[in-house]
């Protein structure tokens, strides 16, 4: 009989020596369940001696069947865009702050960890955006987003214009300080301060947030997933727009630029504990009752 | 070889003797295109002379592959509603002013009706919600809304407390004015004045809307329209809450009472001409740009 | 020299008997400072056994320098309303819950109370709106607000239509599901629940909040609150809207209606121990931080 | 018996030379009612052969007693700005499309100005604010603003953290894309977008609007004008806040630095022509009704 999860990546937040504890324990906790068990680089980096064999993302991505993430919700964004390409499911552990994402507190991670060894476990499936960069219809550069991707302005105090299409469609032009398109995950982070709803993690759907709009009337507008979303940064004025994928990977923008927007085949494949619940966090999270 | 549709039956806007001049426009105009023309007989009564055969809604509803309706939205969700559980399409003509479902002006409609008797057109499918209330474990009233279910408070100033669960699992408790629970049809309706998102009409989701939430963090909440949601009524109190589909049909509500909301197998098949653009509309009713 | 506060009366949250303990440390209290002790009527009937001289709540406000209110902010809100013809000011105390105006707790009374008595204190002035209805031109009802003046719709689920004049310059036309004329004390409360801001407690304003409205351009507007509100309900279709007065007293509307609403000359006089902080308390109840 | 606006300074919108026939029919104007005509130098420069006698905008305003801004909103901003040290009323004509400040439309602009030079005219007073930057205690810089302040984020995608004080009291720490510090002027502005409430023109208040804030209970504030704002740019992380003020100037910042936000003394005196009315306005411009 094969075992759940064989080979187990340990990836934890960028810089942090503070993870070492739950590195040091999990490490253990895992050869005691006779896994193997491979060491980010950059972690190690922070974490040096841990005895645990250190492998590159890319390498983490192709031999291991699960990646433990320890951080907060910015670490596993980070995991899931580094380890799209990969068939590798993610499981992660806050450290000590309850995360969207990251669901499993250090206290009870070897319990929890126990379970999901054992094939106790449930998987969620999430997906990840594709943005890319046309100029003069050009391809100019490409990035993945698991929250969302924004186009906003920046150096400067001036709104900016951009004309959004959906499927081809003219949808409008709004003149605003930015417009997020955000996944159901992202629908708790950015887009939500934005003044976005929520949406259900599963739900096959995203949303375009406008961002301060000129135009009371531009309200968040919610598309099927499989739509394609393009945002044409209006050619006037100075160039003073910019995209960024989950408040992290910066790429510049010409007036007239066209930022493709489109789901990720390939889906993140999320670990809970059984007994998982959505709307426990949300109430957690949120603050409701 | 078949006509596309053979029997076409006409409502008009509910008390209106205004629809007279377009009623028999499109009376002879479907009789030089050899259809078979039936009259809703709610329509007959003001507007009593047009020389048409005229039958119950039922009647119409078993006879007809078509129905073109004379008003505003009001009148189509009413005709959706009455006609849910029949085999036919639904066409929206507009007395005058753009409608997001009435998108056909008068002065278009003999145009767009011969194309879309010569067979081009376009289909929508949309959903309806089906709402039934239980008290006690017992089933007392059910309805049918196209936009909306809505509970809300009446007769006093007061909030209402309103537990809400989805696929069987609590989501939360808001105190509130009330709830909207809205097809993607009615998020650009009462729902877009509540502070909900706009819905991309063919998307497979619905959306709850917190009227007037005491807590700022209960947002507009997007889950999959296979979902079955579940209201209850806080047993605090007094009863003031009350049930309203597409804010026409009024159901009491005690508390403790259950509302069951769910999407409705048979879908409402809407049609519109060649060239039908749903942003066009969005942008004309919402003066954007 | 003379004391402060000689005279003390107290209030007692409506119809709970929880207050009782309060009730009894307090009169013990004052004795031992010597000061003259009423207890209100209507308190006296769910606490009997008191041992304190029982008024009405004319008397109380006749002769009392002070009046301490034991409960909730609704009970001091009453206090304020039905006591606004008197010299009297006024000291919230809550039952463990803070409030935003009854901001001292059961376990700090006695401590808060000493140092107010000894003369130790900040006063602020407040105050309350004045409405009355005209009707055809007679004035047929009025009422006082410390928080807010609210026209809302009733029993059906349709919008109601409202003009709103400033100083007899027209403003707008709403359509909506109602209307709050907000102090800045009542800016915390109903208002902010339908989207409108915080005014500062001793800001000269008043805020006008649409309830849900159709135009989404309706916006909250801050007035001087020495300015004269009209509101007038439309008159068209069936009346179904009504006025409430900090959710509390009710009055109802015909169609035509005219709602005036000004500024009460007399001012709320609000107690706070020194070191009183209104951000703190704002901070406290809506978890900033 | 004295004139009413002896001499008149003429301001152009900045580098339009569309604003000639506008000028060129007012300097006529203005010399047949024998007024003195003086050009601003800034607008003598695109609009060269007008025969007026030109003059740094400080001599303008040292010897005028009514500027007339001719542009839009903007345009009148930014004179309001650099004559906010002289006592010269100001009259602004909009270039075809109504402004909130630039309310005279090109053609009933003679028959205004004819009401106005003959002494009828409504005056208004609107106030400045006064920015100034303090870092380690020492005074940087300055600004004026008739619209906002701002602080924002910039160059990276990253919320900043500010801490307010109002009056030297802590009033909250928020993170957010940003702060607006807005007057009744400029409430109808970015601040509007921001999600703010819209102040009476005359109201003695400012409003501070959070962009984006994190935590959904961080709403706009409405304090007295009297009051003193301080923003502290949180010392932490990279320094990736600026100041703009009425979204032209923008002062740099480091972190810790402290903004110190006060109305200005001296007030704009805004000249309208008889029959102004703020809601007509506020109806046409944000499409009420």
């Amino acid at each position: 009989m094969t075992k759940e999860f064989e080979t187990i990546g340990l990836i934890g937040k960028f810089g942090d020596p503070g993870v070492a504890d739950s590195l040091h324990a999990l490490g253990e906790h895992l050869h005691e369940h006779q896994r193997t068990v491979l060491l980010d680089e950059a972690t190690a980096e922070v974490v040096p001696d841990c005895g645990l064999e250190t492998v590159t993302r890319e390498e983490l991505g192709e031999r291991c069947d699960l990646a433990i993430v320890i951080g907060g919700d910015g670490t596993l964004l980070n995991a899931a865009r580094s380890l799209a390409a990969y068939k590798i499911a993610l499981l992660g552990v806050n450290l000590g702050r309850l995360g969207f994402l990251t669901d499993i507190s250090p206290t009870e991670m070897e319990q929890r960890l126990a379970e999901i060894l054992a094939g106790e476990y449930v998987e969620e499936e999430r997906f990840l955006l594709h943005c890319s960069i046309l100029r003069d219809g050009e391809h100019i550069s490409e990035s993945e987003a698991f929250n969302d991707v924004v186009v906003h302005k920046w150096d400067v105090a001036r709104m900016i214009e951009v004309e959004s299409y959906i499927d081809g469609q003219f949808v409008n032009t709004t003149r605003s300080d930015g417009l997020i398109v955000s996944t159901p995950t992202g629908s708790t982070a950015y887009a939500l301060s934005g003044g976005g709803p929520i949406l259900h993690p599963t739900l096959n759907a995203m949303v375009l947030v406008p961002i301060c709009p000129h135009t009371m009337t531009n309200r968040p507008l919610v598309v099927d997933a499989d739509s394609t979303i393009e945002l044409v940064v209006s050619a006037k004025g100075q160039p003073h727009a910019q995209v960024t994928c989950d408040g992290q990977i910066n790429l510049g923008l010409f007036c007239g630029d066209r930022i493709v927007i489109r789901k990720k085949d390939k889906l993140v494949r999320l670990i809970h504990p059984v007994g998982h619940n959505h709307y426990e966090i949300l109430r957690a999270k949120l603050s409701w009752g």
